[in-house]
């Protein structure tokens, strides 16, 4: 298992280099406007004094660390914010490895590869556990794998690339089994502000010393460049992470910083409201053509990926390059994410060209 | 050894509680303006499309990266842009232990904390090699120690904290004793648009599969906050840090990265030699007062730092505390950085208040 970015920019290179037009359906870099107020920080910062052009807090500026802790209601001294939820869940994976005994990562097949990508450059052993129909990680099954030699259970939801949305029975025991076998629980819930189902659970709703929460606003606010994100560290860890941070980073950049905490007090519900409500109308004409193209696919309970598979016409890096060339439409190859959905597409709803896309795949699977 | 912050951290919130006026010389974030056009590149950024606010490519902004490597003469697929010389430091520390057979770090003594901070957490064993007087490493001094188990030598020039500037022999001779030993030469230049002497030479200067420079605009654009820095890695070594670097920070924040290449085009040759020319006013007013005062002290070559010697007062934590209270005036104590200058402060000159400040400790040691 590799990580995604060279699987990514090698259909990236493969569409740029295309004759003919084709749909990005790859990158999951949101297409709409970030927030007004995240542009009026940014202008504001600007024209700031040379003192504000300096080292903030290596955990993070004070009052975006504080209005964080606020909202999600934990003590401010286990906020760290990072360099995106990236850094967040690389610090979690690390530290997990380090101070457990064991080396095996527990994933779920498939897989956001990153998790995976890490697991390699850190000396862990990856263990997948395949996801059931619905893209959904069983905790039994997750159960059945795990033992003394589990350092680190890394799941994320609401889900890339399948979709899903756990259910909260779910976080609990997979917090559980951490606890059960002196383990962590790394949630990552970068897509929480997508959740289609109204039942989405933070694993912020179990105390434990044995979980992690990151997150970030690269999504929620359209910001994916600005790298500002954090994580929920247990007490037991808080400390580690922050020296780890402070001797890999420093601390996260100042501008975006600041204008992320900006537009965290700013920013009115109704933003997130209607990207969610936009996202889900796309959801529904993209799938509804890929009824007319006769595709199999995985209804996105939350995030902006749908999965997709095409009878006789199995999700490898060359069926991708074919669609390119001969539909015009990008996609990921589900072989990316493991064996699980070896055979599927994952398509990025972060265009507003989507619809126009299922019609191209309605018109070539015809 | 511990790193810096707790320490930095501990006297700047001791000079903060303190009752009386308190010159702060203890962090070393420039007091000055960053470039016009650094402003100018946010407002403009702050304005942009939503596809601007997306990740940039991991490895940094195509034309930033460009332009690095124009301006130092390299390849551009040497170039990656990191989060300040922190992370280009510690990617290149990281690699240079994950792939050479041995586990010991060559560093010198007095040390940049960070470096001894950074051997600790990546399980390197740290060699101290005493600095001479001037507070140079003298190359045969590190021959003498090198070793087959050594992993990686650590430098830094101009210095922080001893304010040597290395003559180029002494580069080159540590390059050779990295390659003589299948190890690597880590060269942190921050400072090199602060070199006083007109001698100042990059590790860039020879070629070599076994070196690395890291540099930061954070230092020569006042922008210490803004994390834009980058290594420059050999082709042995630059496919793993990419990996490394994408798996930890995915990339570097793009409102930061689009400033700061906006002020490299922009900026005139006077920004950075009025600058240079205000801090050798300053060090010249700071040390000739400090000769007042009956210090030894060292005359930096290059960078921001001072450090001072006072008969029967050594540079120990409770002196500092000492020096707050009773003469208004806030070092680093020597002992932060080490045994060879346990004796010793060190005052950053990144205030306008530094001759009122030597003045302060002329009253005090009268």
């Amino acid at each position: 298992m590799d990580y995604e970015t060279p699987q990514f920019f090698r259909v990236m290179q493969y569409a740029n280099a295309a004759t003919g037009d084709v749909i990005d359906m790859v990158s999951g870099n949101p297409d709409w406007q970030p927030p007004a107020s995240l542009r009026d920080g940014l202008h504001d910062y600007a024209d700031a004094d040379p003192p504000e052009f300096q080292y903030p807090a290596s955990e993070g500026l004070a009052p975006l660390r504080e209005e964080i802790a606020a909202r999600r209601g934990v003590p401010v001294d286990q906020v760290v914010v990072t360099c995106g939820a990236g850094e967040a869940n690389h610090l979690a994976m690390t530290e997990g490895l380090a101070q457990h005994s064991g080396n095996e990562v527990i994933l779920a097949d498939p897989v956001y590869p990153y998790y995976a990508g890490r697991t390699n450059l850190l000396g862990g052993e990856a263990q997948y556990v395949p996801v059931d129909d619905a893209g959904r990680l069983d905790p039994e099954a997750v159960r059945a794998v795990a033992s003394e030699d589990t350092a680190l259970i890394v799941v994320n939801s609401p889900n890339n690339p399948t979709g899903a949305v756990y259910p909260g029975d779910t976080i609990r025991e997979l917090v559980a089994i951490a606890e059960e076998h002196d383990a962590l629980l790394v949630s990552d819930e970068v897509y929480d502000h997508f959740d289609y189902t109204g039942e989405f659970e933070s694993a912020l709703s179990v105390e434990s010393e044995h979980r992690v929460v990151t997150n970030s606003f690269s999504k929620s606010m359209a910001i994916t460049g600005f790298r500002v994100g954090y994580g929920i560290y247990p007490d037991r860890l808080v400390d580690r992470v922050r020296t780890r941070h402070m001797l890999t980073n420093l601390t996260v950049s100042r501008p975006a910083q600041q204008a992320v905490y900006r537009a965290l007090r700013e920013t009115p519900p109704d933003y997130y409201a209607e990207n969610r409500r936009h996202l889900e109308a796309r959801i529904d004409a993209f799938t509804t053509a890929l009824d007319a193209a006769g595709a199999e696919y995985s209804m996105p309970e939350g995030g902006f990926y749908v999965m997709a598979r095409f009878e006789g016409f199995p999700g490898t890096m060359a069926n991708v390059e074919r669609l390119i060339d001969e539909a015009g439409v990008a996609g990921m190859p589900g072989e990316a994410f493991g064996e699980r959905r070896a055979d599927w597409f994952r398509f990025a709803l972060v265009t507003p060209r989507a619809e126009e896309a299922a019609e191209r795949l309605a018109d070539y699977f015809a």
